[in-house]
């Protein structure tokens, strides 16, 4: 078995096969003691006490539930809560501080939920205990991934080679069909058949991702020709709450052709998954299938439990506790999103630094965000000097000042409203020092969410410059930065985003 | 002791009088063991880890907490949600996935509240677990009922023959006056007296049940004549919640006269009972009789705890658990609701069906529905043929189409819109099936919510038609079946809720 | 150690230096064993099962999870809720009803937090098991304070006598400070300095309180100043939800001078203690103040859970259980809120009373309030005779009725309206009973909120009235009460809040 002792669960993409393999091994495991009785066999239990923090931020049932009845049958117990309401969030506490307020408590794991995309990377930085992403945004629910691989496992002759699955309902504004197709993209001989309305269907970026990992993947007309291929057909519910200016009605009229109903799995030996819930309005999943021998997905539910009491077994079952130091980590204050660049020219004075001896000038702005920057940066009511210009002939500006090193929340906001600025710190009328300020252009990054203070970290994924916490790939705009440069900055970058 | 292992609590109905004293005897059991410092007395413990689901998708402290709190006195946990934020029913969860969840997370029991009648009983029919009704809509609460007879019994020298018990407050709105009564019912020489302004006063079929089964039932002008010929009063909450077009000034208007303060109790050896929160607003109870020898509804409440110990003990006291199945009881896919007919007249071509082959024909409907229901089922944006028409000289209509077979979902949204209409199935022209569509028609019954797909089904109770789920019983509206027809319909539904 | 059995923890004015030492020195151990890997010491753990009611009526994450983090690690128990949603609260409930509910539901102990000054002490009169203050309004927080002694007995050689502290943020509108402050007061030497603006600086009865204990207390200019010549440096959130009309904005411009950041704390070897949550919209301490060797507000955290821990288990450590008894202690039901009056003068005919021959005369009312009192009783539409009047010459008023013997809750909103009322019973048209209504004048008192029935209680701390609930001092208005009358009056108040 690979060690999982202590170990954050973020993104189903940070396991590998054998990891994969062994957490479904040990998942049999539990289901086997399970059909035998044992659903409180003394082997797998906790020798200390274990507790473990349930912080939703978006409300949850099956997650929450499910992880606290693992808890349960390990000898364990939880504590927290489910929503934001009647909780210190809404008192503009950090995560930060909701983090290492549990780490001050003594919970020896962390499951959580959370809003923004790369929300549980940044957590898992923090804390000194294990974290477990209970879904951060529309990015990762890596136990979700986890059981239904596990489903798979038990329904495939415990092996995921060879495997063929259909994926219906959305394919697009979830994160359920992302991670599992990504977790079945390690193996060998994998098929993947999909049809949905062009709106829900599967994105280009994971179809080709998919496919340069040897996935076979095909789009088809219809559910009938998908279930004609696959031992498994996997439905998703439309996530309506996260489409905008889409109503439930143009959703379920949509949904009309690739509704599972008795007429698409008749006559196939499929069987029928769904992460659960079903929306009972649009009812993607008709209701007399459920009496039909290809329903699956509660058995996937209990595998859900089984799978959760494996991981957390195998993270919490060693001896001891780990003890709070009440320090944070210094690696969380420096981000490594500043790509330095030459200074070449330095700024000419009468053009671009007047009369600033010691200052600050952004330049590489989009046309007319200068303006907006220095609003933003209250620069006017705080009595500093400052000049927004538009460059002449080009559609740039730049933002001059007598401010000397703004902080890491006045680039944020700059870089929001101008991204990839170029930095320029000026120092008896010198540049003194020269960077582009990256910043990730995921809108629902948590590294954008300015209070929060996460610095914006990068790694390079073979090449690809990749955000830190919502793993998004980086690319820049409005730069004309060296291939030299740019290079250098990509090597400079971890390798991955293990270690911090 | 009757065996109570795995039993469903759905209804205090369900309660034969042996099964009501010996609960209460065990009851008795738990709270002498209090009073002499056995709490956690070691012969009622479960011997196996025990579980409870607590889903109270409406609110509730009292039960809830009292209901966690018996299964802490019996070495068992619970886990769950209070309120329906925060769960996956905000996003169109149905009951029946919600119940099926609870059994793949291995709850060894569920106790729940909803808003809809007959709800739970629902709930029941689903689970693999046994379930626990903790309130459905306006129906029932028979833990409360059963809590209120263990008051009775204990300060009724252990029996309930012979008890006078007067009532007040609101025996209207609420669920409790009801279901107190009922089970009262089964015993010999019970005395219910009462006093409360009209709108708040016992309903007519409720007191001439109550007479049909011997118990003596006499409304009297003053509360203070109530308490002259009672042993115990029980005094309620006006349920404002309930009421529609009636505010709370209002309600405090009609209870001057039968608030129950120290002027109504004085020189009166009652118990004064209340299933609890008194409303401080409305104050029935006024607080000085707080403070008067009368108040028994503190003790009343510690009863409940002991009750539901005594109860889930007894329904959990075995050993080994339910193994999760993971499908659903193909009972539960059909309902008894279709009355069939004779097809004594074909229909004739040019008049009723028109160039119709294939196609449904529901008829006996009120006049001007019929168009109300091809707009609910959507006949012309789905591109159906479709006749919707009055026939003339009556106040009926009927609706033909060429949509063949339509949905269970689809015959409900018809019944909610024309009650009782006929369905004929038409092929070749001619009708091959007809029958009428039953469905209950209280408004809050779990069988209108359509989404929720429960099939209505009723029961033969002793000759009347009762809906299985929230018990009503049924009246057909706007047709002529004949005797016979009906007799026979009748003769072919089960005897009692009892088995599925 | 001082004994703590089933004791309530309702302010920390109640505890003695040499209880805050024990507590402190029992938090101590927790810690040492903590350190030591023993944090589930078989000597710190409940010889019986112990469950504790955990009900914030107001939402709570810190004090919640903290205190169930506490009893778990002493091998008990927690149920309960956060906010009041959900709650029969909303259904009017008392909070008198709640607790003998929670008393009778087995609880051992109740932890509970409340929007209104004294609501605490309230519950802690009526429960017949012990009552933990979580939050009272701004009224008090006694573990907050307890556990803000343990972090500096822990960081100050185990003793306070001699501390120095900085306090800065919010003085005026938390609990924390003066708490604090008040907990440190009984001790030798302590020196308190701080800075803030105007509208967050501390209170000036409570600066001229600390001053009369021999605390040494300085105003200084800024932050920096405060940090030169203290060993802690405590910051406060400002508390913008119980501001009126200012804007989060105001604030955060009000904080600027007065926020600790890099600068502020740079070459000072303090210890930042902040009770938590930091508001990150104001960011009252910077984020890189958080990376500082200064910052210690994590550790403070712990000690929190640890100091619960300490204090539970005395409170809780003994043998047995309480037996719930089911009734209310008399002494709830009445206040000494009545100042007797002699009856000097008859109430003249064809003056005061007219036609009055039993009823209530209420006067020295401030002009034109009689009418609104008149109003609030309703007497017009009840159909009592009654004459509110102004006095000639005088901004005063009467209210004179047939209503004999107003109710508690009709005095209190007399009170609510006109201050210090005089009221005088008629009978025979003769007064045969004068005396003034004395009701705490703190908006928030729990003892104003008419609907809760807590009788208004006063007591005598040495010379002063206060109010038992919120303990605010008590002065009388719009009354000539001569001193002989007003010295007796104080002199037959109990001498401080115990016993009841």
């Amino acid at each position: 078995m690979v060690n999982f002792k202590n170990r954050d669960v973020i993104s189903i993409t940070d396991f590998s096969p054998e990891e994969i393999l062994d957490l479904c091994g040990l998942g049999k495991v539990m289901y086997d003691l399970e059909k035998s009785g044992r659903r409180y066999n003394s082997e797998y239990k906790f020798t200390v006490k274990r507790k473990l923090a349930s912080f939703f931020c978006e409300s949850s049932t099956r997650t929450r539930l499910g992880t606290n009845a693992a808890m349960y049958e390990l000898n364990g117990v939880f504590d927290g809560f489910s929503g934001a309401e009647g909780t210190s969030l809404t008192k503009n506490e950090t995560i930060r501080d909701t983090i290492m307020m549990a780490n001050a408590l003594h919970y020896d794991a962390i499951i959580m939920r959370h809003s923004k995309d790369g929300a549980l990377q940044w957590a898992a930085d923090v804390s000194q205990t294990p974290v477990i992403n209970g879904g951060d945004g529309i990015n990762e629910h890596p136990t979700q991934a986890l059981l239904d691989m596990l489903t798979l496992y038990m329904y495939n002759n415990n092996k995921f080679d060879g495997l063929t699955i259909g994926f219906g309902g959305d394919l697009s504004h979830g994160r359920t069909i992302r991670s599992l197709s990504l977790a079945l993209s390690h193996f060998d001989d994998i098929t993947i058949r999909w049809a949905a309305e062009d709106f829900l269907g599967m994105p280009k970026d994971l179809s080709d991702l998919l496919q340069s990992r040897s996935v076979k993947v095909e789009r088809l007309e219809t559910v009938r020709e998908v279930m004609s291929g696959v031992k498994f057909y996997y439905m998703t519910r439309p996530q309506t709450e996260r489409m905008k200016d889409v109503s439930q009605e143009q959703v379920i009229e949509m949904m009309k052709k690739y509704r599972v109903d008795l007429s698409q799995v008749d006559g196939f030996d499929v069987r029928l998954m769904h992460p659960l819930p079903v929306n009972s309005k649009i009812a993607e999943i008709d209701y007399r299938v459920y009496f039909s021998p290809v329903q699956s997905f509660f058995k996937q539910a209990e595998f859900g439990l089984l799978l959760r009491k494996a991981l957390l077994y195998e993270i919490l079952k060693h001896d001891g506790y780990i003890q709070f130091s009440g320090k944070l980590d210094p690696k969380l204050e420096f981000g490594n999103n500043k790509l330095k660049r030459e200074i070449k020219t330095r700024i000419k004075e009468g053009m671009f630094i007047d009369n600033i001896l010691y200052g600050t000038c952004l330049d590489h702005l989009p046309s007319a965000s200068a303006q907006g920057i220095a609003d933003g940066w209250n620069l006017k009511d705080r009595g500093y000097f400052f000049v927004p210009a538009n460059i002449p002939k080009t559609n740039k500006s730049f933002l001059k000042t007598d401010l000397i090193d703004p902080t890491e929340r006045e680039l944020k906001s700059a870089a929001i409203k101008a991204p990839d600025p170029t930095v320029n710190y000026i120092k008896d009328g010198k540049v003194i020092s020269k960077f582009v300020y990256l910043l990730c252009k995921n809108d629902n990054c948590i590294t954008r969410a300015v209070n929060e203070d996460v610095p914006p970290k990068f790694y390079n994924d073979d090449g690809t410059i990749r955000c830190r916490y919502c793993r998004r790939p980086y690319t820049l705009k409005n730069q004309k930065v060296s291939e030299t440069e740019l290079k250098s900055f990509v090597q400079s970058l971890p390798k991955s985003v293990n270690p911090l």
